[in-house]
């Protein structure tokens, strides 16, 4: 079994909230900053730690949907939906039902379960309506749509969030090749299917190669890479929606970057034209702080100017700092 | 200004998140079990942290209300819902509205500002009728009308969350005196009142002197503690509501014990049979934590028996494990 120090162990303060003039919590973590090389550009705590990056490696996931060939009809909107953690807004619950309707299938195909939108009008609708919330408004059910239409694609049975099961072989293989890592195992994530481990630098190392990978350039993964991180940047609102950091930041970015946030704070970020990958994890899962600590990294990075209206939501709170927004690299 | 060290040093691990079969997140924090002489029976982490012990603290605000005299007249009810973090059910809203209406003021005589209740009922209530939440549903408005009664009687102003306000003078005594300290300052708290900062270790001995107290005994704080203490533990419904944790805790403890939650991970327990008091602070601020460090603790003490199902609730989630749940005393 993993010891606790597995986790805690060189991780380093990285956000602090303040009250008044007296520091009331810290968020202590792990952040990791990567060229497709290999190189450690910089690094904060350990980059070596092992961690799950739960929904912070939808676009690794999402590699076999284009490299398979299965999402070659998709739309951009739709690849950026696939990389989605997303509120269930009528916008991104409508292109789940089409897409499902596509391929010949209903909201009752899908295995990610039911859960409440986390959009305030879709919400509001459904309670006034007394309806319940149906799988499509799981966050997931855009990376879910995804693993159908490879599904579809390889003719696997209905339960393709089985570990053992053909899609999510072929994102085990997708993932391990993109972190350069042989995953340490997985566990089962809260939309059921597998979410496998990787050192904090597998994953900036992905999200290096995602940077790097140019459209119509190398081989289909590269060129898969480029398609999804270009969706991404092109579509924020699919990949989150309204009021949610992943889509303000990358609106600010302006097509700088691509990130992704996850489960129990893992953020990352794809930056192309710097060719950077960034990947973080704060060791208490503190969404608050896997925010503040990648919008500062972005700061720092140049990909968001210091200035921008995102960057005093998220990091000029009173009572948010970030420890490393110090100079633009 | 403090140091960043203040609230890191010292700090353990104390509430572990697995997934699968590996270390997720860990949240690391202070914790000490008082007796009323000030003797340390058990501590982790480092008893002299200062902090701010927000919500956790609202028996100890409660004190001038009884020992004024202000609050003669009020129900039991009253006095657990003055001590309060309550979800704004119709039950927390309707008392809060008559007490009001009692002292001849309204909700616009509150300074705690709105929130959208917690209760779900209520929510979706306000929801369907296109209402906004008022005053009444912020989770303090027991607290201010309990703020509200002792003002009536001080005849101050309005502005009763003014730290020089007479009642907040009164709040800052009462603080002072059951904690044994002179506070290192205060912040604002989401209400707008005045939040006094305090070593731990000044949190744990207040809540052993309210442990200790016995009713027609002592001085009149001490007669205030035990009807606030008792008050609490009567009527656990009127502290939080139906599935919070101060709610679910006191009805496991059967009169055991009374506890309270506070922002950014505090919590304490009175233990009346023990005579004990603890006070604990998970430094990065996670609730679900805090709410898991305190029942780790009631079950080590005693207080709450090791099947009970509030112990699966609250711990036996397959994702939360406490370190401290080894043996009882």
């Amino acid at each position: 079994m993993p010891k606790l120090e597995s986790i805690t162990q060189g991780a380093v303060p990285m956000v602090e909230m303040w009250r008044g003039d007296r520091l009331e919590s810290v968020h202590q973590g792990h952040a990791v900053v990567m060229r497709a090389n290999g190189e450690v550009v910089e690094s904060w705590g350990r980059p070596e730690v092992v961690i799950y990056p739960r929904s912070s490696c939808k676009m690794v996931q999402a590699l076999p949907l284009l490299e398979s060939g299965a999402g070659a009809g998709l739309s951009a909107k739709q690849l950026a939906l696939a990389c989605a953690s997303h509120q269930a807004s009528a916008l991104h619950v409508g292109m789940v039902t089409r897409w499902l309707a596509d391929l010949g299938l209903s909201d009752d195909d899908l295995r990610c379960g039911a859960a409440p939108p986390g959009d305030i009008a879709e919400r509001d609708r459904l309670i006034c309506a007394h309806a319940k919330p149906c799988q499509s408004h799981h966050e997931c059910s855009g990376k879910h749509s995804g693993f159908l239409t490879v599904n579809a694609h390889l003719r696997g049975g209905p339960d393709y969030v089985d570990p053992d099961h053909p899609v999510q072989r072929a994102v085990r293989d997708a993932f391990e090749g993109a972190t350069g890592q042989t995953s340490a195992g997985y566990g089962i994530d809260g939309c059921s299917a597998p979410n496998f481990a990787t050192e904090l630098q597998g994953l900036g190392l992905a999200m290096a190669r995602f940077a790097s990978a140019r459209e119509g350039v190398g081989d289909g993964r590269a060129q898969a890479m480029a398609r999804l991180r270009d969706a991404m940047m092109a579509h924020p609102d699919m990949v989150a929606g309204e009021t949610k950091a992943c889509t303000n930041l990358m609106r600010a970015a302006e097509g700088r970057a691509a990130v992704k946030t996850g489960a129990e704070a893992v953020f990352v970020a794809i930056l192309p034209e710097k060719k950077l990958g960034i990947a973080l994890k704060i060791i208490d899962g503190g969404i608050r702080a896997s925010e503040a600590a990648m919008t500062g990294l972005l700061r720092r990075y140049g990909v968001i100017a210091p200035d921008h209206p995102v960057i005093l939501l998220l990091l000029q709170n009173p009572k948010v700092l970030v420890c490393y927004d110090a100079e633009v690299i």
